[in-house]
């Protein structure tokens, strides 16, 4: 069933007529059309028993009639896109009016309440289940983007050299990258030596490499529509026993976890599995996140690997695990690498050593 | 009167006790704390006759304690963040609740809605206006971003060279940016040649750079919290009459609304400004979008300067003058400098010259 199908068969299910969605990427998902309209607006409408229409801003129309093989219509700046919308609809009875509700904000929502009658109900749910598990297509492309962000690492380790700083070496990461033809990041990288490693949310800066310390890289790529995202942390110089100690606490709960997965366990249980060696270890309030994240479209998206989280992991759910030890002033740790369930098991993405790695600063 | 103060004045006159913001910018605009929240919840709480409280991720509580000097609290992602809220807020009676319709997505909404009893307003229009004029500070913080677009289109000039492609350029600006420390373009840097430039949304690929052809480039940074964007088209070898024409054109067009604004003419007025050069020559249907957009924190804000919008323009207003003519297959200029609207006039942010500009492929 193709994916507007499934929608289709949802509306069908819930006495519904029309489904509305707003966030540009999961528009792309459904259609292969992305386009980001700013403070404009850009609407897919998806009828349980007529063809979609897309909505969008008047300077995408024709890129965007090239790509969809149903209706396309736009707007311009100066008139009102809620009248054009409802000129340019069917009309429709519908008791049940679905949309985005943790994309659409309240204005956009008023919007579309002027022009739909129905009482509006949330699609976010149903259309993260559809996300959540991947196809072997997607997989594919969330492999290469992985193999991105191997290369995006490996550009780092390269430039770890004397008086080279956080920024300079993003810098040499994202150029290289975009000169083999990678444009965009599936966040802000970065790359936190020493003590700016002990803050989970460190921001990178000019600060030089130290030396005899911890460096991190945490980045990701975006690439055919598909996120990777990626830590590693490796030394450089020698870094003291207290912090290669902390680091390989780190990487057997994050062995631990990936050893762990497989379909038929909870998220929570996943969580769990990493965080019970921290712990364990004695350093569980220095691990103060969840364990992972959901990525795909977006490099955050379902499931959370978290506490509370009882949602049964299942083949083709891909995710993160990261699990991070955080100690202000002495050491700050993060490995991860995101992966795909398999039928009895998780595979990576990403295929850069885990053992620390050592560096020279001469 | 500081702009929080502005805040709870507002509120005070219109019989409210509590405002909420949820958009990281404008967070940033009233407390200087900047966060991205991604999926966590990110608000400000701002009260008629208390002190206001932030409520961050957990991982934020400490920079942000740092950086504002009233009380913050946080969450974990096991926890409830609608339960923490109403736990963490004093509890007040207000009969109208202000939050800003603009950003805020209806789950959050919904989630608010859980936590105050009383009638939802919007609050967006409110820091539009706020935001819509500019302190000398502000337009201080803009000549330095201005600067640093102008370096950029700079570093663009310098490597219009045989063989390298719309990205290759692309990456080259941003690196030799970031090496000075401006880690941020404020939109995503266009390159566009040829016959890509005649499409006003053209998207920057590996084009090597046409010879006898026009170059497009349309850039901005990010810098102290603040925003530029500029756009210049320049001569690669010796372009055709007709695209020599086109450009100046334009120019004339653009220089034409840059001299008519002023305190008191309305913003529809200053769009026909530049229109109507273009529409007489015969080319107003190639003229496809608004003339221009506000700037400041975000890229895209108030004033919209486009027909339909009667907005009289005043001092401290700041945006852009943006003509472009696309003619597919033939030619695409656009020329755009932003500005602040003086006492009697219009001063830009941006200096590159604008007179036909020409480079060599040799």
């Amino acid at each position: 069933m193709s994916k507007l199908s499934t929608i289709r068969h949802f509306l069908h299910q819930n006495q519904a007529k029309i489904a509305i969605f707003s966030d540009p990427v999961t528009i792309n998902y459904l259609t292969g059309f992305y386009c980001d309209p700013h403070e404009r607006q850009l609407f897919l409408f998806v009828y349980e028993d007529r063809e979609p229409l897309l909505f969008v801003p008047a300077l995408e129309v024709a890129r965007a009639s090239a790509q969809v093989d149903f209706p396309v219509f736009g707007y311009v700046d100066s008139e009102n896109p809620w009248q054009k919308i409802k000129e340019g609809l069917p009309s429709i009875d519908s008791d049940f009016v679905y949309a985005e509700f943790n994309h659409l904000n309240v204005t956009k929502f008023q919007g579309l309440q002027s022009v739909f009658s129905g009482q509006f109900k949330n699609l976010t749910p149903t259309i993260e289940t559809m996300r959540l598990i991947k196809s072997q297509d997607e997989i594919d492309k969330m492999l290469v983007a992985g193999k991105w962000a191997d290369v995006a690492v490996q550009i780092g380790f390269d430039h770890i050299k004397k008086g080279n700083t956080e920024t300079d070496i993003i810098a040499q990461i994202e150029f290289e990258l975009k000169k083999q033809g990678v444009s965009h990041m599936s966040f802000e990288t970065m790359v936190l030596t020493g003590n700016n490693a002990a803050n989970p949310h460190g921001i990178p800066g000019t600060n030089p490499v130290e030396d005899n310390a911890l460096l991190l890289f945490d980045l990701g790529v975006l690439y055919n529509g598909y996120t990777s995202d990626m830590t590693r942390t490796v030394a450089v110089g020698q870094p003291n026993q207290f912090q290669k100690d902390i680091y390989n606490l780190c990487l057997e709960a994050q062995l631990t976890a990936q050893e762990f997965i497989k379909p038929g366990v909870t998220a929570s249980e996943v969580d769990a599995a990493a965080r019970q060696v921290i712990e364990k270890a004695g350093y569980g309030e220095y691990f103060n996140h969840r364990l992972g994240h959901g990525l795909g479209m977006d490099v955050h998206e379902f499931p959370s690997i978290m506490a509370g989280n009882d949602l049964v992991i299942q083949e083709g759910m891909c995710f993160s695990v990261e699990p991070g030890i955080y100690i202000p002033g002495k050491v700050g740790v993060r490995i991860e690498d995101c992966g795909y369930v398999t039928k009895s098991g998780f595979e990576v993405f990403t295929k850069t050593p885990k053992e620390l790695q050592y560096f020279s600063l001469d």
